[in-house]
């Protein structure tokens, strides 16, 4: 799995050097948190939900980031508006399911943008990501309640169903394309305990997509960078408010080199 | 008072048990803040406003807090309607009445919630809560300026005017349901320095609520452990920067025992 | 130039004791940074855009800030209404035309806001503030491509072209009013690192123009307070993450004297 290793070093130099600006239609919560990890990160980050500015955002994207935490309908439509645009360029797009499997609102909005749009990948908690296929997610709130190990063999018939890939993220990550998958280990016990660390991995996913033309790769290496930077940050902190802060000096310090030595992306 | 204490430990550990969901439905400015305060309390938030989604999370939900800070008229529509939900339910509900007194529409807004539902705790500072009783609070912009002492017997009056309980903060706290008061210490001269942290005390008394039938034990038990948090916090802070990342790490670290121990509830 | 360092002590000074209204217009992803930033300062923030709210706050405030990012037509109108009162009472305002140049919403709704009301001043990045003149920003999301020298002369024209002050911010930074023009050194490396600091910026001249009625030293006096915080925040930090929260621990530390004593503000 060096090669997987590699590209994740390669990957996060080449959004240091290109400074991709990624696109984020995402919930208010966690906006001034997604920006500036990927700031961290090396990207630009604009948040723009305008119906009437999302299309030419699109336009100078290197990659959309659709996440349904805080949502409306009026911002669905706009989501699929943006989708759509990203899809007619072939620009990647990913998409956060945030509490799909708890509201119908919720679960409905994620199957429109998937239906509507090309997602390249869905990053989410299992149960939020299982409730895409109709499966009983029972998450409570937007918590993960099933384990990745759990969720496999579903989410490679689901990622094939969907023809998307899928990137459920818990105490190991799992990534699949319904053919390949992958297994990525890091983060630390804090990172749930931080609102919003689930979407700024599915930010960086974005990101890491903006670089990198294969969607599993893409997702593995982000959440691989991710997961290293959760670790450094967990080993220093005295709870969740030092873990965040230190999570962003993490994510700004940590070289390709580094990365690239304690990434662990396993076969899944 | 030691019984008062127990209960602030025992209400803390039940929390930490049950994981409560707690419906927000806040201002944009302390979302983020808000969700971070309350999963270091050991709840799981959830942020949710659209008008077809609401009900649906109250369904969910352990108790449900109103904060109209950053407001507008659609907003408030939807705080009713999640708001009678919660009523015809029996689940508790909070009202934050960020900036009562100083516009017309927080105001009317307030009174607005307070009449169409049935608010258990009524949580803010002196001047917001007494603008509730058409009494000039005399409040500049959202910043306490009356004392909690000032303000008591008004507050006892109110309670019985309303029908609820009101939690007054400040240099000391006052709780009050018209027969019973209590006075809460604690907290640092940092954290209205801090914004949001009026907002987190609020939530915090919605998650203690979701465990506490009592919303004069509850609030002022919630207010106990934050103005504990709050003591540690401001002892290791060089300015309100690091006081909001401490705070977080205080309300994370603060076992039921050490509340216990250091929790100052009087009689008011 | 020690006349300006004087001033700058004088304002900050005039800050903490006044405690004035912020009123807010801002957006999504930095209201809870600017709230912060406002009151490690001394200012007392509001954050309001309801319709039918924004014109009792404008009464109450002593300066307006309108800040165009996470923009839609709706928040357009609302500024423009509490900047036409803010006008009607010669209240100051400042605009952040966040993102001008890189969409047509943008570039449009800061020309609108500049041709509807008596903008004070006007803080971006050379590529946002030269889009306002039709020239072409060549920005690319909302990070400044163009140096502040680059962008001298133009900015020189511009002001007296618009009749405004304009404060271009970057490594150092440019405040003219057209006739006069005053450079000011500070900051680190790290700030545009951190999402918001744009706005932050824009916010304290908010608050240093509701003490100092001449916008050019307001402006260059609020910038030189938060670069020399900025100084103090690099020096102790170990990424974007950490000079966040020393930025706020500094801004609220600094003395008036440290301040006259450290800021370098130079003729243009």
């Amino acid at each position: 799995m060096s090669a997987l290793a590699s590209k994740a070093a390669e990957n996060l130099k080449k959004i240091r050097s290109d400074k991709p600006l990624i696109h984020n239609i995402t919930n208010f919560v966690v906006m001034n948190t997604t920006a500036n990890v990927l700031l961290a990160c090396g990207a630009s980050p604009v948040m723009a939900h305008a119906d009437n500015e999302v299309e030419e955002m699109v336009d100078l994207a290197g990659a959309l980031v659709l996440n349904i935490g805080t949502l409306t309908d009026a911002w669905v439509i706009t989501m699929i508006k943006a989708g759509r645009r990203a899809s007619s360029q072939g620009k990647p797009i990913v998409l956060d399911p945030v509490g799909a499997g708890v509201s119908a609102l919720r679960t409905n909005a994620a199957r429109a943008i998937l239906f509507q749009t090309w997602v390249s990948v869905v990053r989410g908690n299992p149960s939020e990501i299982l409730s895409l296929s109709g499966q009983d997610g029972a998450g409570k709130g937007v918590d993960a309640t099933r384990t990745v190990a759990d969720a496999a063999d579903e989410a490679g018939r689901l990622a094939r169903e969907l023809g998307t890939t899928l990137a459920l993220t818990g105490a190991t990550d799992l990534v699949t394309d319904g053919r390949r998958a992958l297994l990525v280990e890091g983060g630390h016990a804090l990172m749930p305990l931080v609102t919003g660390t689930g979407c700024s991995a599915s930010a960086l996913v974005g990101a890491f997509l903006s670089v990198d033309n294969d969607p599993l790769t893409a997702a593995a290496t982000a959440l691989a960078y991710f997961g290293v930077a959760g670790e450094i940050a967990g080993a220093r902190a005295t709870g969740p408010g030092a873990f965040a802060v230190h999570l962003l000096d993490a994510l700004y310090c940590l070289t390709p080199e580094e990365l690239e030595a304690r990434c662990r992306i396993l076969p899944g």
